[in-house]
């Protein structure tokens, strides 16, 4: 397929098809204590319970899933420390074909562990950018495994949309619907589908303020790439790609950015009130509510809790020396 | 009424209809990484969801609700530092009566504050069980309140009891239904909405082996005091009551003790991979599971999880040497 493409609603409801029976159909948590303390009325899209942890498992089964059988049988190919690398990892295995994945070899034992324990075959690298790329070049040309960007291609992002399709079929009448921004491809998946389904929905997407590059992107007009940013939402370190960008820029009703002591305090009070397990970038969107009240403000408020992979052994709270 | 009548399915059925307004129905979870670890098919009832993180809301609400106004206009009273006492703050706030709480003077501070929040009225104590009965005797005295006991009283049983009801109404053919056993109180009522909803099942009841009173008390045929025990399930340290000891000489299948390692590793093991928070006492019965491969393989496990109120500073996999 042409990678290239914008997806549109109608890729995500074939992704929804494609993927039904692999993909946990995650469940909507209110919570009364987090309404009260906020003013408004939320809906908590739990993704931190989809399989890998992390919503990544949807488009990474829905692009290995789509391709034909020809290209699939050489095995899928990414590069990634992160949920994506799991992720296509156990799409492939269900698949039964191989997947091949670059990783930095300064990656945490843990994470290595964990796409080892879906099958995958693991080639390390230098920890740069330049280096990752190279591998995996030659691991694709080697043997012939398909690359699947972690969030610009169109089905992987269609396959995200079907997260927010799963919100609005159960909650309707939402005012806003958000999600956290790190390559856009939650979001933009997320914008389509609150675009088509949900016309006066707002799609608002949130970034620490440590990597507000896709806030600043929309504004000039083109992709500003982020510069080593220090957040500890490690998944929104990234920049958007060209076809990311391109759909934010056309469906986003705005950005919001939010500090790294918001994104800390709407963890915690995540975990306590709700006793469900986000990671940083996960309680993003929540950040920002409590740090726009009067903005949200009695709003029905749409949030895709985009994780729950975290290292039990250092929460952040642990680390924060104000508190 | 009768607070030493033993209470029957009946009662759990009206306890149901009495609390439905207030209490969260919560959900079933399921882990297939859980199954495949433990070649068992687990249904978790997620009671750490429920208002004030526990099962204890059941019981506390069904008690106070089931009061008549006479009685009520003069509020409850309890001696608890735990759960007990968040969940009779709470009934009583709704029902507008006041609650009146006596906790040792060496309570946490996060406890005493959960309990204000509620709007109780705290009464300090020593730290001895005697001063905790002595100041609840002249408490209740004092204001004419009635004292609501956390686990020896039929409507808190049977309150406690609704969680296994809709647990047995959601997943039918279950082989065991398990619950932590402390006071008693959530394996009591369980184990009479087991036996009358589903005969075929089997209740059991789950204890930390370094505080196996109720394993003692049943194999004894009386009430065993436990004598200061060492363990992390902190609400699991309390000795039976005459009610529910002798609700469970008559219906459980059996008690299972665990390890401390056990508790450890099966709570750790449901906070990774369910993304969930549960404190350690509501982690025993999934231990119960692990430490027991040939007697629950292939069956299919309820598990009422029954609470997540933790100190997420102090997490015991970071109190654990041996890691």
């Amino acid at each position: 397929m042409d990678t290239e493409r914008i997806p549109t609603f109608d890729d995500v409801l074939q992704a929804r098809a494609r993927i039904r029976e692999v993909v946990h159909h995650t469940p909507v948590l209110t919570s009364r204590l987090l309404n009260a303390m906020s003013g408004t009325e939320l809906f908590f899209k739990c993704e931190n319970f989809q399989r890998v942890g992390a919503f990544k498992f949807r488009g990474a089964s829905n692009a290995v899933f789509a391709l034909p059988e020809s290209q699939l049988a050489r095995g899928v190919a990414t590069h990634s420390s992160g949920n994506h690398a799991q992720a296509l990892a156990l799409a492939a295995r269900i698949k039964g074909v191989p997947a091949y994945i670059v990783m930095p070899q300064n990656s945490p034992a843990v994470k290595v562990a964990a796409v080892k324990a879906y099958g995958a075959h693991i080639t390390f690298c230098e920890p740069t950018l330049q280096a990752r790329e190279e591998t995996l070049e030659r691991v694709v040309s080697e043997t012939g495994a398909v690359f699947i960007h972690p969030y610009n291609h169109p089905l992987v992002i269609a396959g995200q949309g079907t997260a927010a399709l799963e919100l609005l079929e159960k909650v309707p009448q939402l005012d806003v619907v958000m999600a956290p921004v790190g390559g856009g491809g939650l979001m933009s998946g997320t914008a389509i589908s609150v675009r088509a389904m949900s016309p006066g929905t707002l799609p608002i997407g949130v970034e620490p303020i440590n990597a507000d590059d896709a806030y600043r992107s929309l504004q000039a007009g083109h992709i500003i790439i982020p510069h080593n940013p220090q957040t500890i939402a490690d998944g929104l370190r990234t920049a958007l790609g060209p076809l990311t960008f391109a759909i934010l820029s056309q469906n986003l009703d705005r950005m919001i950015t939010v500090s790294e002591t918001g994104i800390v305090r709407a963890m915690r009070l995540i975990w306590e009130r709700m006793k469900i397990i986000v990671e940083p970038s996960a309680a993003v969107p929540f950040a920002a509510v409590l740090e726009n009240p009067d903005f949200f403000k009695r709003k029905r408020v749409g949030i895709i809790l985009s994780g729950g992979n975290v290292d039990l052994e250092q929460l952040p709270w642990m680390r924060e020396p104000s508190r």
